[in-house]
């Protein structure tokens, strides 16, 4: 049986999701509720001493852990979809537009970091949602950037069918929604997404169609 | 002929730097000064539209961006000596370690984060640098969480041969040095840091060693 140790809320839990669903893996999810710090409780810690969803456990098998580790090691044992192109430099594409993403955009708006801002740092509650702001669209223009430069572009990230990148775009694009964002700067990133949003993988992965989430969010 | 963007200070530079090494791949590395603000520049926009390093330009192809995306094209296509283990398990926990790193630790602290906190959000520097401090240590602790649990650390982060967890964890301590800070709440990350240092693609590849570094740094 695989366990995913995740959260509606989590975007590199919503990662994990699609490519699970992508690939037709049976999954059960249970949930790490992020906002009343479950993720901290000695039971979770021993599985992800980190305190961070998600989690990927396999059998009794020692627990994967980081969103990027866990879609390789989808990739590499369940191969039907691809979900990274068969050359090295294409594969490199899809993995630094996956990149921009799980590295220089989402890990600067988990909670952990808004939590450090607003209780350690004191700032107002005006100022964390401009850092919030300022980085997401930050990410996406930066992904927008690549994309329109590049003719490997099209109907997806990367070709004609979705890859690493169009999971993890696709993630932060469902961030951005979920806290309101105006996503009219980066029309390519968001054409992609409505693609993706006909794939039921990826509508189904949605953090509002989870167990435990909102009819709708109050930021 | 290989061009690596990068830039002395740079830890993500710095990991394809050590990557090159233990490849034994020859490349010339083409500074681009953070502090000055040489990566705004349209010139190297035109290479990297993020306006980040490092980026890798091979021949007159495409340039790689992002460098954990570098680092995976690179054992991709220079198999020898490899840096990743042959299983996909051992794979996912290599993996998992580096992004520890990649993503949760070092995007916190790049030049760009530092300077929205202190021009945009008004921090003072005693604040910053309790950040830059707390993400830091944050992510060097939850790697050594990591090493200390799981049987597969040995000589190395996983086993008798250095892996892209060693190229990324030696990056994050390089910097934890630059910074002055105290490490030794992560021991487990400092035998293997001085493993690693005793191996040349590592040591010449650490900060200070490169061109335009100073000779001490004054945080």
């Amino acid at each position: 049986m695989i366990k995913l140790y995740g959260f509606w809320r989590s975007l590199a839990s919503c990662r994990v999701r699609i490519a699970l669903r992508l690939k037709g893996v049976a999954f059960e999810e249970i949930p790490v509720d992020l906002m009343k710090g479950d993720q901290h409780a000695d039971a979770y810690k021993a599985i992800n001493p980190q305190a961070v969803v998600p989690s990927l456990v396999i059998d009794d098998d020692a627990p994967l852990f980081q969103s990027m580790a866990i879609l390789e090691y989808l990739e590499e044992t369940q191969r039907t979809p691809p979900l990274l192109p068969p050359d090295p430099r294409g594969r490199a594409r899809v993995r630094g537009l996956a990149q921009i993403v799980v590295s220089d955009t989402h890990p600067l708006i988990v909670p952990r970091v808004r939590d450090f801002l607003t209780q350690d740092l004191g700032i107002d509650e005006a100022k964390r949602n401009r850092w919030i702001e300022n980085w997401s669209m930050k990410g996406l223009q930066a992904v927008e950037a690549q994309l329109v430069k590049e003719i490997e572009t099209a109907r997806f990230c990367h070709g004609s069918a979705p890859t690493l990148a169009d999971v993890c775009v696709v993630s932060q694009v469902f961030g951005a929604q979920l806290f309101g964002f105006d996503t009219s700067s980066v029309p390519a990133v968001m054409r992609i997404f409505g693609e993706c949003m006909k794939i039921p993988a990826f509508e189904q992965s949605a953090p509002l169609k989870q167990p435990g989430a909102p009819a709708k969010v109050t930021h």
